[in-house]
């Protein structure tokens, strides 16, 4: 992949302090940037989005919205719009919620996230911010994602104009999937990839499942093959690489942030 | 769900030694038992026989052949369907394998699965013994089981007549898809479970997350709704609970097979 096609997620190096990220993404000539809603309010989120723009950042993508299934959901989502448009990202990512506490019933929490999604679309679409709902994991199904197929994605944005509502198709949720090559091909015609996210599969999986987001050519996942699928669909933006996993995180992050950059370019 | 159908796996109290485990299973009036290969083996297999037999348990199934994408697969796999005859079941569960080592194409390694399961077939069949696809959670792709649906598990069996080739519904493997339902309703239709598996889907997952398999009741599933809706599709054979635990075999076994026949009366 080419340099100005990437975009490094915050949490792959959460061990460096945004202005360092921003000062060795500007030393290493990479253009994209996604950002996560905590460590930005921690930093302030007026202040995080002058320091990306004079970078001369792009924001590729705020995580997170979503956990539809919980409580006060409508109200941290639209602040999480909010966020978008200080940042000056056009895409806020939606990881949608598990099951509900104390039920098993998967079908419901699925019509619940769509219906969710119903509520919150008009407000991003007259902020102007996008709404991707990104299929995790069928391992997450219970605590993290009911949403597990991309064409469960893509079911629910269907509902709303591609502008509005897409998907974000990540290789780490969606490698092991047979049906997932045919849902991208359908997504990018349909102008509804709106994040396309990298990270290998390694194992033995960590405890928790969590943190083992694997660096790209370590794993499983033959992401020459992914990236050229998504190609193939239409999709030319950002390609960001995030990776969650403790061993990175406990090394020097400017040497994860090179070596992420160097597994970048040599996918 | 009844007693009668009800079938203890030896795995989730792999810490008794089998005679004890028949004896308790004769005090309790548990009628079936699934073996595992290497407890079998060590214990010597005709011997094994013989103390099911004369115990009166009925051996629901043998677990496991498979591991397709490895080496020598076809001499373990005979040997397997041997136990089979010898141990007095008619079901082969087959775990068919992840990526061959190296390999990143996970297509391949489901046409060689597909391949494999054609060349052992007609031994499988001539000794009267049914191969039982046991599509495995994602989770497991690269490592353990590069079928993942039971979709897929399907398609290969379809290949086959019913009462050579069927497959394993696992409700640990198979709750979070939606596919599923539909997929059950098929295979029962044609004939095609072989074996019922019950096991509860616990979070946080373990390292590893091979022994993360939960107590029945402790977990999301819905496991009633599992029962109902394989028995609707036509199937009336036994319900085997397999749950591979560390904290359960760090208990002592006789306990955990009381609570385990306990948790599954409750459904």
């Amino acid at each position: 992949m080419n340099l100005d096609r990437f975009s490094i997620n915050q949490m792959t190096v959460k061990q460096l302090p945004l202005p360092a990220l921003a000062a060795h993404c500007i030393r290493l000539g990479i253009p994209g940037i996604g950002l996560w809603r905590e460590p930005v309010q921690e930093y302030g989120v007026e202040a995080a989005a002058r320091l990306v723009r004079d970078a001369g950042l792009a924001v590729t993508t705020l995580c997170r919205g979503g956990f539809f299934t919980g409580d006060a959901w409508l109200e941290s989502n639209r602040e999480a719009i909010d966020e978008c448009v200080v940042l000056g990202t056009d895409t806020l990512v939606l990881v949608s919620g598990g099951l509900p506490a104390g039920s098993r019933d998967l079908s419901a929490a699925r019509a619940r996230i769509a219906d969710a999604i119903g509520e919150l679309a008009p407000y991003a679409a007259q902020r102007g911010v996008r709404l991707a709902i990104e299929p995790l994991h069928p391992m997450f199904a219970s605590d993290r994602c009911a949403v597990s197929t991309l064409d469960q994605a893509l079911a629910i944005a269907e509902e709303f104009p591609a502008d509005q509502v897409g998907v974000v198709v990540d290789t780490y949720h969606l490698w092991w999937d047979d049906r997932a090559p045919a849902a991208v091909a359908r997504a990018g015609a349909a102008g509804r990839i709106h994040s396309f996210q990298l990270a290998d599969w390694t194992t033995p999986l960590p405890a928790g499942v969590l943190n083992g987001r694997g660096q790209l050519g370590t794993g499983a996942i033959d992401l020459a093959a992914w990236c050229a699928r998504v190609a193939e669909a239409g999709y030319t933006g950002p390609v960001e690489v995030e990776l969650f996993n403790d061993e990175l995180w406990e090394r020097d992050g400017v040497e994860v942030l090179e070596e992420t950059l160097g597994a970048f370019l040599a996918v």
